[in-house]
């Protein structure tokens, strides 16, 4: 008999290093969780398709995938026969919970995606980690950098945030080197774009041949897809303002990526390569 | 000879309502603008194909493409041989910033989207609205509804919001009655997720044939795709702790959707539908 995976819930616990006022501690914290979602569709004659990935907390996953179809113009609120989760035999357990198969009697008002699944096509967060490590070398060396600087460097990311200043509604992502120096500072409605936006800037400076500069900074929190960005393009350090989600967290301890969270002034929560905060 | 369109700014004025304290006022604000960039791809024996589309805010969108592509595996950095704005003979002139494309001098890694577009295929905000609005009713009559709720709502829904106690790292969305009662709330990392869960709860509750609670309540930033799934379930009124882009306020505006930002105890904006807050 198969081993039931346990499912996974909203929240996980890590263990982070805190530095408040100078005092460096070790403690348990809690991460939301992140991990991705595949959502199929099933209607009479046709096999489930995937029509939709979105990378989600678990939990009212049915809900989630009802609510998908619905707002996407897929189905009306009415169609939905059946939402369950996969149950492939040649799906690994932990996978079963991160695709979900919504079952309509009538076919849908538009098919989002083309592709028709195997039933060994699943997703899960280790997945998706594997993906991304196994596609990129690991960041070169940074040399340490002090704790504080590292409090401080949110503070020189705002002194640029000009249209964050005028609308309060805009993301900002800055590249600095180790010793501070701000080298590009970019805004956006989307916090992918605003370090796609960073990240070109230095590409188009010089054809591609000069390396990105290995501290990114972020004004707000971090999902998965954002550290994904810092990975490929070898930074070492990303310093954030806000909370990172639990997938970010495992992709950054198996990169190789220093990955600092809740950034003030007088306070920052290592997740993950502590080795590189000098105190 | 045609007329060149004014290239989009990183922000835009509005006239909204503000409540501060019980007193009223219209004033001028300025928004974070957001509107949809099309990136293509074209190499030497290929013609240009459209391999992705996001939300963002304008400028600096030859980085953005840049980044986006490498980012995402298609290219190698040192790969881009040239980047330039579409300036196709029947493309809106305001849809020339809308649509960049990257020249590369070899195949790239890989090609994501398999669709290859024609000249006439640009996109705007203005399309983007008239495709959510095109395909929906307006909302029921709602009721005005007290300022002293609206500003209580975010109060209302952070008592629920025990996720985002315990990590910091979950946006929140849900679904009240306009006299205050509180339907559901969901949270997830992804705020979009959050509200297709809220709606997606309320729908296999009823199997799709109750209406969605008209208010709808978020606890970050409004963002054009929050307020179109708000549109597609009927939703009347949107308050949220955030700012919204402009995209969201245009769309909102278009569809008959009250929409109100940076929701404080004391404070709100109201961005469109003003007739629904009542004094």
């Amino acid at each position: 008999m198969r081993e039931r995976a346990r499912r996974p819930g909203p929240t996980v616990r890590t263990r982070v290093v805190e530095h408040v006022d100078g005092a460096r501690r070790v403690r348990e914290d809690h991460l939301a969780t992140e991990e991705p979602l595949e959502i199929r569709l099933a209607w009479p004659g046709s096999p489930a398709r995937r029509v939709g990935v979105t990378m989600r907390t678990p939990g009212h996953d049915f809900e989630l995938a009802a609510g998908w179809l619905v707002h996407e113009g897929v189905l009306a609120p009415d169609r939905i026969a059946a939402v369950r989760y996969c149950t492939d035999t040649d799906l690994d357990p932990l996978e079963e919970f991160n695709v979900v198969t919504v079952e309509t009697a009538t076919a849908p008002l538009r098919v989002p995606g083309p592709r028709t699944v195997s039933s060994a096509c699943g997703v899960c967060g280790k997945e998706s980690i594997a993906d991304v490590v196994g596609d990129t070398a690991a960041p070169p060396p940074v040399a340490p950098i002090p704790l504080d600087l590292v409090t401080r460097l949110p503070d020189l990311l705002r002194a640029e945030q000009r249209g964050f200043a005028r609308t309060g509604g805009l993301h900002a992502a800055g590249l600095f080197e180790p010793d501070g120096r701000r080298v590009v500072v970019r805004e956006d409605v989307g916090r992918h774009n605003a370090v796609d936006k960073a990240v070109g800037a230095v590409l188009l400076a010089s054809g591609g041949t000069a390396p990105v500069p290995p501290v990114l900074v972020l004004s707000g929190r971090i999902g998965f897809e954002l550290v994904q960005k810092a990975v490929v393009s070898r930074i070492g350090v990303l310093v954030a303002v806000g909370a990172p989600s639990s997938l970010a967290v495992a992709l950054a301890d198996e990169a190789g990526l220093t990955l600092v969270g809740f950034t003030r002034p007088d306070r920052c929560v290592v997740y993950a390569g502590d080795d590189r905060i000098g105190v």
